[in-house]
């Protein structure tokens, strides 16, 4: 059994973004640079946002981070994007979800610039993707289909079933492995909570990507012999054992599917640590001119 | 077996429609006012564009359809495209596919208004069908699942079979019929031209959707009892007994496969006259404003 070891691929994946940074600074071009909207004080949001400032600074990025507090209105909101959609030197820039809710998030999505929403999160990005043509992929997504690239996980013409349906995760893993590309060409199954018999189907699948959030979902007599295994899964667990009262926990029953698997995704440390790696790479993507 | 009979259910959306345009017409509002713009002279682009203008006169719809020779530069036809945009009594307009080949498709397709694009190519209205948010759907699909809706085909929990992936009917199938929505929420597996053991999966198929464009694929070894079939296809096939020197082919091996379905669409007169009527309803949306 290989681990699908995403804190040590997104440390590669890094060091490869930083090193272009290097370059791009050597020819005198300003640092490509990133900018994030946090609109409150949500505990787990400060976390991520505060993660993705650090990995600029790591790779060399600039970032500038915009706090605004909870009260603030959507159009306040909607005319701060306005100012980095317009701003020459922010090449692209994330709105750190969930908003307060009198905010509605879906017209805060359209009013990012397409060329700058490093989240993929805009129907024209999302459109773009579908239609395979290039474009942001968000950041769980193009951090599982960089996993099983860089693993050379075999995907033409192998089933895989994947389980959710969600805007990102799911629905985007069930386009981008059944594509004509790199880590694609795969026949894609996509179950969700209304599937029936899903025990039949994940037992067929070389490939299974558990993404419906509940934990040890998926356990070892539902998976055949060598298939490949990934845990988009991230659910607290209470666990007086640790010292935070919680542990974190994939949708993948780990200790008994791990003993089947060619390949796993372990959690934490697999696909999680990929998607601030992906993000920056879309923001590398940005400053080059995707759009 | 039931037959899914396009032609009746074609006529009875345009009835439906031209009830509407009449309600339009007596509130003293103008006529929705469906646009074609035709480049070339290739005869099958001349019957299909020609069908569409006859039916909206049928349903009461204005129409205008807008004939460019095949030397028409890129920036003419995008100047066209810009002219209808901005024209506020044009509801919807097309551009009828294949273009000459000095002619970028993905630019123009581009270059429309989303709100006016009623073909449903424009990458945010494909992102926004991806996303479960109003948008238009493009006919073929749409066709076929206002098929699905009005013979109450189950599809809750339902292993649906896509077979093929382009951008206008396997890949918008595989999402719409995975959503949740009406005639939607089942297991979809979208399997191509890479799909290994093709009939392992059909096999299992409680509903399955022929959109590969190889006539007679589909055999009766390959359904199982009761399965509904969709065909998608519509191949020229030489038969000298017939005057025009072909006939019309579908995906399917109706003859024997029609013997084991619960419902199956025929070729002609299954899918094909769908695509006109859901043109006009995707019109009609764009009249009452669906952007």
């Amino acid at each position: 059994m290989i681990l699908l070891d995403g804190k040590k691929t997104s440390a590669d994946i890094k060091q490869e973004i930083a090193k272009s940074v290097e370059e791009i600074k050597k020819q005198g071009r300003r640092a490509p640079h990133l900018a994030a909207v946090l609109v409150g004080i949500d505990g787990a949001s400060m976390t991520y946002v505060g993660a993705k400032v650090k990995a600029c600074q790591l790779v060399g990025f600039e970032s500038t981070l915009i706090k605004l507090p909870e009260d603030t209105s959507e159009k306040a909101l909607l005319q701060q994007i306005e100012a980095l959609n317009n701003n020459p030197d922010i090449d692209g820039f994330i709105v750190q979800l969930p908003l307060p809710k009198h905010i509605d998030e879906q017209k805060v999505i359209m009013s990012i610039d397409p060329n700058k929403d490093v989240d993929g999160f805009h129907p024209v990005n999302v459109g773009r993707l579908t239609l395979g043509l290039p474009t942001f992929i968000s950041a769980t997504p193009f951090g599982i289909m960089e996993l099983l690239e860089r693993y050379e996980i075999p995907t033409s013409g192998k089933h895989v079933v994947v389980i959710g349906r969600s805007h990102i995760v799911g629905r985007p893993m069930s386009i981008l492995l059944s594509q004509k590309r790199k880590a694609g060409n795969a026949t894609v199954t996509i179950a969700h909570s209304r599937t029936k018999d899903l025990k039949s189907l994940t037992q067929q699948a070389d490939i299974v990507i558990a993404a419906l959030g509940i934990p040890e979902f998926l356990t070892a007599d539902m998976v055949k012999d060598n298939a490949v295994i990934i845990d988009v899964g991230i659910t607290r667990v209470p666990d007086d054992s640790k010292k935070k009262g919680y542990r974190i926990t994939g949708d993948v029953d780990f200790k008994a599917v791990s003993n089947k698997a060619s390949h796993i995704t372990p959690v934490p440390g697999g696909v999680g640590p990929m998607t601030i790696a992906m993000l920056l790479k879309n923001n590398l993507l940005a400053y080059n001119g995707i759009g």
